[in-house]
């Protein structure tokens, strides 16, 4: 890649680290004692670069690449220039990940925005809060009374903690985040600006005026989950909001109050779950997806972007459209609906 | 409920003070000192807990249920075990949250995540700025010239009131809110990280660069409105944008320039109001809704969750789809839709 | 316009002044030297108002308006009232505006909420960063290391600018604003609230856990860009998330990384675009709007307001539904879907 403002430049690896790193099988006679500097997609590798191509959209550009070795399928070997030293992967974005995860190890969450460590001067912490030693505040933070931030953890600027919240240890809270009643697991990345643990939208409607219902359940985020900008998490009614172990959250997506989320789910951006869904493990959303309240998507079910959910959805089941029915039959309504048109010419 | 890290515990209640507050029945014979620790649903409750039983879907919970009592509706009564009090209610959701609204009057409203009474010190409060002594205004919070916020009031940590906002007497302003070009009135919540009274989106396009038309008006909150975590609501441009009193908002929801908004209505997550949208009175939304600008959506109309709005919806109108279109209509379209599909096999 | 909290009251022009700035046509014998004092609608004018009538909607409020003066299209003039004075317009809107933005040119970008000029005490700046003597920063803004910020740009109260952010010259950067690892160019607007140069959701996905891929590109948005509340931009995975000169982006839209748009869009407000989407010249959103990975919207194409875009489209091309075809087609196949409906009956 090309020099940036924003990251150290690696230190680079030999390709037999990578090779160790990765298991990729270098050809006899690559001299393994061979430095790669850096690492950059095919068409924008400068000399020294780490590339890898896993599919043929990258064909061309792997034909003119810079690069000095490649991460690269046994089906696309031959399209690679002589001087480039390929690295034969099954799974050449997977190995590539690893190496960039080596090399960029500092990019792999988010480290203080004021470049320092510990508690700076003008965050603002209730003397009941526990703060372990070697977490960091930054500037203009405030983390309020009893709250707990363990080891390792970044608070980021202006962020705002709330009474008796506990956040586990090596985890990085975005700047400007407001969590209040949650309890947070560790190595969990918020990135900036999400609120967490507010009142859930509950009201008796009423026609002289709606009344409000007290929110009093909390939310509760396991190990490893990260959550994109902007997203909303509501605390529970009466029961817990939870998120499970390794799932992965985008940008403003919007979790009502008492939805439970399984493990290593991933929630693409602008999705909204409303009160009462339980999405099982390894669920994966679209951007735009809604599910309305109280239903169940089961395990490993993939919702496609944009996906309207108003019945339970079996595990493992493609699903699309609004109504949202399986994926293929949403499909095959399109194509008659548009059949339709051409036959009423 | 069991115990909770955020919340008081309750000094609960007798059953003769509940019989007292939502007039529901209890038989003859019962204890009426006999006193109700704390609220829980049937699920979840424990001894001394009461609960309540709307619907069918929690009878099995009722069944095996630990709390002392339970307010029921009379078709249920008879599937309540024993030993369980059984309070006859016409409205057991609404009793049974009068009740909560009572043990739990501390969570009718977000209070200070520091712990305090008054300015915080690190709030900046500029010298010309009204704050009433009985007010509150969380640390890092900053109150611009001129602004005026009333007796009760809780301005959150980190939010931002901009030049001569007025706010009200028992409102809760969340913190990192950030509030311009406003008038807001009594006892409304506004959740964190909401922007209220910004420019709208107003540009006279132009193929040299489109030309931003000043936006020169405000945004009028009335009494009572509750509005959700990341709420936009962009000022007027010649005129001023509205919420109507007691208008409940959810998280995320955008509101244009323009947008004028009646009494009591409920719109819930990630909808969005175009410029010079009219809602009138008691119009309910589901989440992800859209209106096209310049529209009018008529007194007690309903839209489903994900209804595109894209010509002027009748007053009690229960309305869905996209394009939306009366509700019913609508479903019978999806039915037609998937009958083309089987037939075309 | 009546009295403005918010405002200063402008000075106002003479209808020579108007006719000399806009090019509309007076009626001879008008008295030039006659001075307006304010800007209106039509309905909400008073008595010195300047106002203007582009469409038939404001024919009625035309006729009884109690402004002093209107511009006008040719064809509305003889629905003049009498004692209006009438400046015939070919683009009354345009001219209009151009008024608008003379009599209020303070509200052509947000000023410092704190009224001040220079960097607020309770500023926090990191003693390598570069602030411009001719900058604001209001109070509780947090500026990073070695980040740069040009002449006559407001920083806004409680925004977060991180290491090595590079912002140019007379821009806005809102209050609450967390702007990391980007670089901004001159007159950029960019309103409360929003999230820039954060990772992008990039993960290998795996049954063990899914893995995050290192995000080591950058945020670079050009001169004029205006950017709406909320507006979540992802920085890019090993290329720049670009937004092209004068593009103007509405309320909490989702950009994620390696997105490239090109110069004057307009993007109305909660759209969603992918990984990867290349916008070219030109393009207009309606609003939640959602493109899916890596395609390309073609110059001066518009995608209609809820438009689901999951194949390329091509440029001038008008597009609408989900999936996206083109508008009228889309259209009609509504109009198919409903008679499938009286006929089934």
């Amino acid at each position: 890649m090309s020099e940036s403002r924003f990251f150290e430049p690696p230190s680079g690896m030999t390709i037999g680290e990578i090779v160790a790193l990765t298991g990729a099988q270098a050809k006899p006679g690559t001299d393994l004692s061979r430095h790669v500097t850096d690492i950059a997609p095919p068409d924008r590798a400068e000399a020294g670069d780490l590339t890898f191509v896993e599919s043929g959209k990258f064909l061309d550009a792997l034909k003119s690449t810079r690069a000095a070795a490649c991460l690269i399928g046994e089906r696309f070997e031959f399209d690679a220039p002589d001087n480039l030293v390929v690295l034969r992967s099954r799974q050449p974005q997977a190995d590539f990940t690893a190496v960039a995860r080596k090399m960029y190890a500092n990019a792999l969450r988010p480290v203080s925005l004021f470049g320092i460590t510990g508690i700076a001067p003008s965050a603002v912490i209730h003397p009941s809060a526990r703060i372990d030693k070697a977490a960091t505040v930054d500037p203009g933070a405030v983390v309020g009374p009893n709250a707990e931030v363990g080891s390792g953890t970044v608070i980021g600027a202006t962020a705002v903690i709330g009474p008796a919240v506990r956040i586990g240890r090596d985890c990085s809270i975005g700047a400007g985040c407001i969590i209040t009643h949650s309890e947070i697991g560790d190595r969990v990345i918020v990135h900036p600006g999400c609120r967490i643990g507010q009142d859930g939208f509950g009201f008796v409607p009423d026609r002289k005026g709606h009344v409000k219902i007290p929110q009093i359940g909390a939310v509760i985020i396991h190990d490893d989950v990260e959550i994109g900008v902007g997203t909303a998490i509501d605390r529970g009614a009466m029961r817990d909001t939870v998120i499970g172990e390794g799932t992965k959250i985008d940008n403003m997506v919007h979790i009502a109050h008492n939805v439970v989320i399984g493990s290593h789910c991933l929630i693409a951006g602008q999705s909204g779950l409303s009160g009462g869904v339980t999405i099982e493990d390894f669920v994966m959303f679209g951007g735009q997806v809604g599910v309305a309240p109280q239903l169940t998507v089961g395990k490993g079910a993939r919702l496609a972007a944009r996906a309207g959910v108003i019945t339970d959805i079996p595990a493992g089941q493609d699903t699309g459209g609004h109504p949202a029915i399986p994926q293929r039959r949403w499909l095959r309504q399109q194509i008659a609906l548009e059949k339709l048109v051409t036959r009423d010419k």
